[in-house]
């Protein structure tokens, strides 16, 4: 580890990060070159790396203990899209001298927290001062048998479309932490917030549809364009109903409200949820895995021959405008 | 991956960095949401992560294909610190609007031509934009036998303290670069720029002094301030004289012409030197380890009862003023 201001980088590191990865055998306290990761035989690395920058991904003014969340648990979400188990993680942390301790203080605390939820730890990484934008960049390493790891590549004509939770929730409520969703109330606007900030890595089921979905992934980029993923890879064609597609009480009031916001529910992102294609005859399995993981499992369609997405309202295509969100 | 400017995240992703995985299975042509890394049975994962910022590790001025390589190495010289063979890395590429198409084709030139130097490859990662400093993290992931790995705990009273190569290179490589070394003449400041620019990981040599060197670490913050950590991890007193410690003729030519200089070597960043201890009946061992590896080895001092640094000059200790580099 190099770097960091205000505290100064070794104070930094001794008192704030150091203590991340107490447990952590491997981190030798942060005090040595590189980190040692032990898997058990039989599990594979599977390894996912993703950065956030402040005025791009977040904001200036979100809570620093949410964003050092955020930064953690996208990287989950993709490794319970490949069924993998976490095990720890390595963060560079890139900082304008505005950052004071006290943020610093928080994102640790947020950083902690998650640790406990997700049962894993801080195995190393690097601090550096930046004359630009806070960014976070981390690197998760997870484990998983080799012959089960899921991807993108293994839908055939015949699997169902599936997704977890409710999907939109993530790009209404960017809407809504920046003030442009009247259509929602309070209590409402305070749901989707969260769930924007806060995503809920499917990691448990995850793991449960090892060997059930012919493919998965994780939905950051919006399900229209996140399903055209894998029909590309897996060379296929996906066919799913709006009317299908779980909405949570506060997205659907939303577009009960301003039905043009089907849309951003159908092609916004950070969603995280997992989209995941299976055999038909899989369908009862899926229901209990969903079940035992307490995530609910809701079909939205079928693959078939051909290639791209058709997203049908009423049974009629619809023409999406932006089928995926890219981060510019 | 997420995000890029101008060719586009998608033509990005294709044109440039998907070839830079193409060698490598697990990478899933970067079409997939994590990377799988096998590692043959009887190594353990060896992991490093480091930042680079526009304006704080390098300049904007720099040669793109340099850059890329420097953001690589370092995170290599570590691994060879560790005794690791490097086997893939991920990379964040965050990156500023004013990037062009032609920066980033230098850039992943250099990813390319250091990749075949060192049998590596790209396996995933993230591309963003940023409103503010180009920022460069790569994450390298290496493989040695658990029981192997080197660190920076180990050195025992009685050891030799070693270097490799020569000594403060960097650091006077850094100040010629940024044109105030006028000691050095035109080949001089050349070879010191080079030296600075782009450090030569010493992975032949990590991985031969396993179970030979007591303890190894990379040289990047300075020769004194680095030998403080492994002083501190061994609760141990390190001794050098200054007259032992390999210079190269560039670097004993200028500090001939200005004394003063001598502490920049010392003291100074940027050697990517392997620094290790080992008991002196291995000096044989070394020797032979350092001429089959092609990378000279040379004995700086001794390993005592006690503990930090004393670096003496015909015998007497030097006072530094910063025995450590930080980056701030």
């Amino acid at each position: 580890m190099a770097a960091a201001g205000r505290l100064g980088e070794f104070e930094f590191i001794a008192r704030l990060l150091r203590p991340l990865a107490a447990s952590f055998p491997g981190a030798f306290e942060l005090g040595d070159d590189t980190a040692r990761v032990p898997l058990p035989p039989g599990e594979e690395l599977v390894v996912k790396t993703d950065a956030l920058v402040c005025g791009v991904h977040f904001l200036p003014n979100h809570p620093p203990g949410r964003v050092a969340q955020k930064a953690l648990r996208v990287n989950l979400s993709d490794l319970a899209a490949a069924g993998a188990r976490p095990v720890a993680y390595q963060m560079a942390l890139v900082l304008p001298d505005h950052i004071d301790d006290a943020w610093l203080e928080a994102f640790c605390a947020g950083l902690a927290a998650d640790q406990m939820t997700y049962g894993i730890a801080l195995c190393g990484g690097d601090t550096a001062s930046t004359p630009g934008a806070l960014t976070i960049s981390i690197t998760v390493l997870g484990g998983a048998p080799p012959d089960s790891v899921l991807g993108r590549g293994g839908a055939q004509p015949g699997d169902l479309v599936f997704v977890s939770g409710t999907i939109g929730d993530g790009a209404l409520g960017l809407l809504a932490d920046t003030g442009r969703l009247r259509e929602a109330d309070v209590a409402g606007r305070a749901f989707l917030v969260d769930r924007y900030l806060l995503p809920q890595p499917r990691l448990a089921l995850g793991m449960g549809l090892r060997g059930v979905a012919s493919a998965c992934m994780d939905i950051s980029d919006g399900l229209a364009g996140d399903l055209g993923h894998i029909a590309a890879r897996s060379t296929v064609q996906a066919v799913i109903d709006t009317e299908r597609v779980p909405l949570s009480a506060a997205a659907a009031a939303v577009t009960a409200r301003k039905p043009a916001l089907l849309e951003t529910v159908l092609t916004g992102g950070d969603d995280y949820e997992l989209l995941f294609t299976a055999p038909a005859e899989r369908r009862g399995e899926i229901a209990t895995i969903a079940s035992s993981t307490g995530v609910p499992v809701t079909e939205i369609g079928k693959v078939e021959q051909g290639d791209g997405v058709i997203v049908r309202k009423d049974g009629t295509p619809l023409a999406l405008n932006r089928p995926g969100y890219r981060h510019r």
